[in-house]
């Protein structure tokens, strides 16, 4: 990837960033930089991620999913790390059949979805390091027996990928079934390169390798400093951004298919990140559609925002045929991409133009490579922001205290007093 | 809809609201009530949105789509709120059918959705008020082509909502096609309850007569006190917050279908708000999925958040099969509704227990009386809030610039002086 932080220089926006700023960042960046690699070298946890691409073995993926191979669909069972790497993959990427992801606990799409499937072409994908995530679990327990109602061996079309012990792994021995291991030192919200986001591509027939060669890429690029790796100068800006008011990050791409990126990226930036008080909210948008949504309090609203465009210089095109419709002269001979990049570059300007910050990152086209590339970048760039932030980049501990009251609420515990009720009814 | 706005007073939050303030507050909302009302009889732009329950003709609707009826799919091309009403209907609630949505321009989904779709039963609703929108042209004259290719008569399947003249409305006369009016004074943003939203839902099998009744229940609550008025009640939190430092406002429904009615708030509010610095940021998040992507951002970074969550009462439940699994005895006997539920108070719990403001919303259950009464209660809640900014709610004058620059740039136009260059790329 490569990306233009231009208008996020105090030249052109507020907040922005000084030159002699970024000259000053630089030298932390190298000090960053350092660290990154030692844990790199190390192998140690969370920074083993950033090895993926040297370490992940697409061959044992594809054995593994060798018995899977003539499926028509995949439904992956996992939520949050172990379920948005994966479709990111397979929503960006062109497949050779569905991909569908139980990622909610929603008793009514759980019945739709069951309801639509054909179970015997279906491959079931069950996704949880520890094998014991309450959500998983139970969808899993459901689809299960779905598949013996339907008279379908599920045992012959599920694969598993956890770790190594767990309620999993005991079925997965139990049945003899197909497993695949997390790798150790990875984060679910980094996993996106190991097995666990790369099986279900493998089952539709996604070119894995090439994922990974294009994130083999991206991890060479990384130096000391900012203005020669495009995921430190991410990395880098963003945080600059935030410590100078820039709270929100919206995620833009201009490419529909990249709508599940903007959502892993969300979920990698506010459970690394969003720690002590700190940490950007990351905002899904999509280009050019919110444009006729968000556009409006983007340039006109508080200027708490960096704008992060993602464009693709190539794809595929589509012409608009002639029709000369009045006060429509401009599409004659255009095609849908060049009305696309046109909107893309004047959202870009009408940001720029009202001191807006606004970032964009580029990637030669929505392929297999230049995703992976992307993916890996962005997880450098998130490790940078948090080396520079000094938070805890790689756990997640608010997440904790939720779950177990969940849990002593099913377990019949009473109502909760951490909160106060002021009911508005209808009369 | 009732709501809860208990989470959101200082006994509990910080920013929080004290009652003190709201009793005041209580007044200028009385205050804006009245020019509420004034704008309602006297049909002004804008207002005249919240007549549309008793205003809306769906006798008219159901003659328009009958040639249609036999539909196995409709095909919405229209941008914005020509689309997000729609689409927040048809995605909440059952359809004997399909429904897909171009509301962007990207080559790769339109050759993609022109691929997998059979024209043949396909019914082709296009939807632009002024019937030049240049994104929804430009689809509807791909779209076009491709019925043609397909030796599909494309003017015996296509539905136009269109205003009194225009491109769309001139070919709507010349083809003889079935068009639905665009109701006068109705904000994009504000026509789910109009022709706009409720033609490709009754093609689909919705009762929108229940919509709309649910709709003008909520109408009748209006009334001058945010303590009697739940629509009111959340306008007037959502503005005290926000002055209070709440810049993002979440909103997280715990019903997987309901996620585009938060693309759909997104659109209401940032376009009605976002303006003269003002306006918080909609953030669309879904339960229970954003707990494992979101939540420790929302509990552990800044403070300038309000979470809103939307919850149903009632709803269809699955089973959770029996299987003894080590460390999951809270499962058993338990259903995916009942496990949702759990997540869902512990995570409303967790957010109070740190002090961030969340509100509840509930409706009794997801279906169209009460999703009509939703969409009615958050345009009248955006409505008050805008009185008490003080903004013109009904314009989006930041969204024009672009759309100018954009012509431009396809007319050949140079390249544009607002924004800078600082590219970082990989060696």
């Amino acid at each position: 990837m490569d990306i233009d932080i231009g208008n996020a220089l105090d030249a052109v926006a507020a907040p922005g960033v000084s030159r002699e700023y970024l000259d000053r960042l630089d030298r932390r960046v190298a000090d960053a930089h350092e660290r990154i690699e030692r844990g790199m070298a190390d192998d140690e946890f969370g920074y083993a991620a950033l090895n993926l691409p040297e370490r992940v073995d697409t061959a044992a993926i594809r054995d593994a999913v060798a018995p899977l191979a003539d499926s028509e669909a995949v439904l992956t069972v996992g939520i949050g790390g172990s379920a948005l790497g994966a479709a990111t993959l397979t929503d960006a990427l062109d497949t050779d059949g569905e991909a569908y992801y139980l990622d909610n606990v929603d008793p009514a799409q759980v019945s739709q979805l069951l309801d639509d499937l054909d179970l015997e072409s279906t491959a079931l994908n069950v996704v949880s390091r520890s094998g014991t995530t309450a959500e998983t679990l139970a969808n899993f327990l459901v689809v299960r027996e779905a598949y013996a109602d339907a008279g379908v061996d599920w045992t012959e079309r599920t694969l598993v990928t956890t770790g190594d012990s767990g309620n999993l792994r005991d079925l997965a021995d139990e049945h003899d079934l197909p497993v695949l291991p997390v790798p150790d030192g990875v984060p679910g919200r980094f996993s996106a390169l190991s097995t666990v986001g790369l099986a279900p591509a493998a089952i539709l027939g996604i070119d894995i390798e090439s994922v990974v060669t294009g994130a083999s890429a991206e991890r060479e690029s990384l130096s000391g400093s900012l203005y020669e790796t495009p995921a430190y100068a991410y990395g880098a800006i963003t945080y600059a951004l935030a410590a100078r008011g820039a709270n929100v990050n919206v995620v833009m791409p201009y490419h529909e298919t990249l709508e599940t990126y903007a959502e892993w990226y969300a979920q990698l930036s506010a459970e690394s990140l969003g720690k002590d008080g700190l940490g950007q909210t990351p905002v899904r948008a999509l280009g050019a559609t919110d444009q006729h949504s968000q556009l409006q309090l983007y340039r006109a609203g508080p200027n708490d925002k960096l704008v992060t465009f993602v464009h693709a210089r190539d794809g595929p095109d589509v012409a608009i045929p002639s029709a000369e419709l009045e006060g429509l002269d401009y599409l004659e001979g255009a095609s849908l991409g060049e009305l696309r990049d046109a909107e893309f570059e004047a959202t870009e300007a009408s940001l720029a133009d009202v001191g807006l910050p606004n970032v964009r990152i580029e990637i030669e086209r929505v392929d297999a490579a230049s995703v992976g590339g992307l993916l890996y970048g962005m997880e450098a760039a998130t490790v940078l922001a948090g080396e520079l932030y000094g938070v805890e980049t790689f756990t997640q501990p608010a997440v904790e205290w939720g779950k177990e009251v969940a849990r002593d609420l099913l377990r019949g515990a009473d109502a909760l007093d951490e909160t106060t009720s002021l009911r508005v009814t209808r009369e």
